[in-house]
């Protein structure tokens, strides 16, 4: 256990851009905020680390842990112990009841990007004291929250200069394509597309069991389908994929964001990757074969393959954490 | 979404009691106090309900959850948008590095018991505007917390007078006994039990995997036997009972605590109990047989059975808590 | 692939005892009948093994094969290449429509015991150029087959001088216990076990999804109980066992039967036990108690233990072969 | 139980084709053969009904069954007693060491269409009283056998004029593809390829562990590339297709072979297809994909979708049977 620890305050924050969002999702979120040991004492400016959570899950995420599968707070003690600087760690909420918005504005889900980038950055800014610019700012994730961080950063190279994905998803055709079919069972016994997702909200309890459609949401939303706003990439009875949808989906894959937006990757001080060799999304193909993207592009980057599976991989982000501080110290 | 909400403190807490464990685990730990919604305004006392977690989890695991999944407070807000009346969470920390103590004291563990009793009841009571007596406190939990919860209400009823179990672990034949197998077969592939738990706590993760071992040290501490301390209840080739080692398992049955502490249970105004149908752990038997129990005792309780199974059910503690709060107003 | 292969005829035999049966089961059934090398150029007389197949199979199971997974023709082949005196091979049939009649006598399932000793023996003896008396005569089997032959050699040790288990049902406490959970959620679910067994008759495809009611049927048959005249072991709301019924199940537990049937396993030339260390069904927990009690008696028997689960276990198959056929010539 | 039951006779049948194929797996094979209760006792002529069992099957699993999983002997009884005209059965045997040739031509596997068309078929018309001509001759097949029975019948519809598939392997892009990726994590820990397969052929039991490298031996063999002449459709590091192998494999989809092989299918008095709708390995897309593609080319054919998974199909072989037998009578 590190002798110093930093604090955890549960912020509460409300955004314009989440208003009226088509789900009547909440536009006030939790955002826990992990302030490092010497902020209490000090009057020092701290550079911040921003947190990408998974799918199904809120910021709150972050902050359960035990010593066994340390919470982000844990982890950034962790980090400063083994010599990173002090720094902010903020913790995105970008839940939606589908379960999750992946950082992106959507008509289907509402708008996510412009919330985090326009309202939650500069909130933070103003009400903590951080160093205010993209040189003293990285952004971090888990799973689709990896994906988040990629396309955050990637997408908004003014706001960040450093970046981090564990296990994210990466690589669609590896890391989404083989849930297809199975979802398409389950929409074969709901009945219809509709009929799945108004079952999902009357579960007395609602995880990732939509995790397709949502999907759908944000990558291929249509305004024109009510009563939930996205085009599905398959066929519904074969399976076979729809390729003017599909499309929508690969041109946000970061596979294919590297080469859309390869000035904002060279302009980042760090990139971090790291998957298990193991990985029940099979997310670790996504993960080499962005290193191999990158590796390919010139780009240098750090790439870590551990042999583990996609679960409770918290143990891994001291280190992510580690480098991101220290590169926007 | 209830349109009053209380409010989430991490409070810390050091305890004498839990100074110097065999484990060395920390003796200071994070409490997450909900404050009902019109705490900070009025000048009112207020009831306590505290919570105990389940297994391989902290207290802050009541801090995590999300609008599908919602977190204790959340819950609370829901009871207390049900009608109940307004009370304090307090959510208990019980974790060791082996999964957890069962909030019982013992020589392997440390002093959970006294630590929960002596110390952390006391604390909330000059911390918080509370009403400080038996009559105004109640004891809820879920999985390994049911239990804890169980058990502290019949062996402490001086200091509650209502309790609830969600999911308890109840009848030991079925909740534990039927792991036993798996458990030998892992402790074979170590070479023995005490290699199985070094490399238990070598690992990067670490989440339940310590489960039989961790409840031996609960159930049946040997202060004789280092390094850790405990006699397992089973011989390790043939998975053969060995009746001394099991009949103290069963003394804390809440299945025998019902008849050892009748007193206790009759003193409580509300006992709550539930569980799902399909529970993985079986513990429905135990619910069951428990209620069965009671009910031969002559001894009212709630009984409800959902169509569900163990994981995330977290939609049923509203209406537990609305109860408990009520009781306890 | 052994140069002198065996051959195999799928004879027919119509039983008296079987015929009236109570589930109205075929008494006409295939034997499948392995002839070694040099029976039809030769006129001599052969020592012959019966084999006991496992639940939910009839005795075509052993004809099955491939050079992956050998048939026990293909397994009888190499325990000749390897050595083994040539041996005639009987695959003994004793399916019931819920799964299996574990080679007992049973008002609840027919007459299986009886027609094995009473009317197959000697139809071989008759049939095939035989030696037919108990020092030229084995039994040999594989999980409940396995349970069987152990309960024929120890119950008829004027009919067999050698028997064989391959991961066989022993110690019931292990081997069946754990699975009446499972078995009491699938009854409320159907409502009744009646019910339930309704149901399962009415399946399209039936394999082992009756094993509890079906055990129940071999070990505590209950005349007074129709439609399907067997008691359950346990209460089927609490999962409590019932002492009397279990009593039953446990007089019949090879454990026990070494005790009660001592004096015929002091009169077999070859016990042959073997089990995977891993076993689904946790049957290595019993091999070992068997072979721990077999040694406590003072009985000779060989007992391997391999890394390894239930299923495929052939491979082991010509070892026993080759000792039983040894110990009969 | 049908009254009149047929005779299976397992025949052994030595193939020159298959002699010193790569794998050196046997050319001589054990077929069995169904004669129909009438055979034995008359001097007719019948016509002749193939049959393709799966992948890491031999003939002898059809030989195989019990009164709840009927044998094909049962099935074709049961047809016969719904009023089917009475047929030979044969069970063609497509074994390899790698668990199955797919019914191809290989320079990996061995010439096992050349085996079946050259070679078995004229045998059986010349042992067997057949009527031996295509009008009278049928092909069918469940899983990998389903596959091999389209094929066999699109690629030779001069000997064979009704087909049937249980369950088959159609549309690659679902059967297949989902399973690439877990063989990527094998290859992984085995170091590579070669080794991985190495590592097979050392295993005790020998099932379907090596599905993917069998399958690229079937449909991309590659002679120049020992010790196991195949190429694999992907990238062993990101799992990324080799267009030009996958659409080798692409080529001899079912799917794909419907439209090279229209007039094949025009000739076929019978094309029976099932599924079930909840094919583990998603079976049901490829069966509605070429039911649809065959409605588009105007091409008459059953097709039953059953709510039932892959496994134990049998009960739905009698329907089958008993369509092709009324069609080749």
């Amino acid at each position: 256990m590190p002798e110093r620890a930093g604090r955890v305050v549960l912020d509460r924050f409300e955004s314009h851009a989440l208003r009226d969002n088509p789900h009547g999702d909440p536009h006030m979120r939790t955002i826990p905020v992990y302030l490092p040991p010497s902020y209490e004492t000090s009057r020092e400016r701290y550079p911040v680390i921003f947190w990408c959570h998974g799918f199904a899950q809120t910021a709150l995420w972050g902050v359960n842990g035990s010593p066994g599968i340390p919470s982000l707070g844990m982890c950034m003690d962790r980090a400063i112990a083994a010599g990173a600087p002090e720094s902010i760690l903020v913790m995105i909420d970008a839940f939606t009841r589908f379960g999750g918005s992946l950082y992106l504005n959507s008509p289907a889900n509402g708008q996510y990007e412009d919330y985090i980038i326009n309202e939650l950055i500069p909130y933070i800014d103003r009400t903590y004291r951080t160093r205010p610019d993209r040189g003293h700012r990285a952004v971090d994730g888990k799973s689709s929250g990896g994906f988040g961080a990629l396309a955050l950063a990637m997408r908004h190279p003014e706001q960040f200069s450093a970046v981090g994905s564990h296990s994210g998803d990466i690589y669609f055709e590896a890391a989404y394509r083989p849930l297809f079919w199975e979802f398409l069972n389950q929409v074969h016994r709901a009945g219809s597309v509709e009929k799945f997702l108004d079952d999902y909200l009357a579960l007395p309890k609602r995880y990732d069991a939509a995790y397709i459609p949502a999907l759908s949401m944000c990558f291929s939303p249509n305004p024109a389908r009510p009563p939930y706003y996205f085009d599905l990439p398959m066929d519904l009875v074969t399976g076979e994929l729809v390729p003017e949808v599909w499309a929508r989906w690969i041109a946000l894959d970061p596979v294919s964001l590297a080469e859309s937006c390869t000035d904002a990757l060279r302009a980042m001080k760090v990139i971090y990757l790291d998957c298990g060799n193991r990985d029940q999304y099979y997310l670790h193909f996504g993960a080499r074969l962005l290193s191999r993207r990158l590796t390919s592009l010139g780009i240098a980057h750090d790439y870590f393959e551990y042999d583990d599976d996609h679960l409770y991989v918290n143990y891994r982000y001291p280190e992510s954490l580690r480098r991101l501080a220290a590169a926007i110290a």
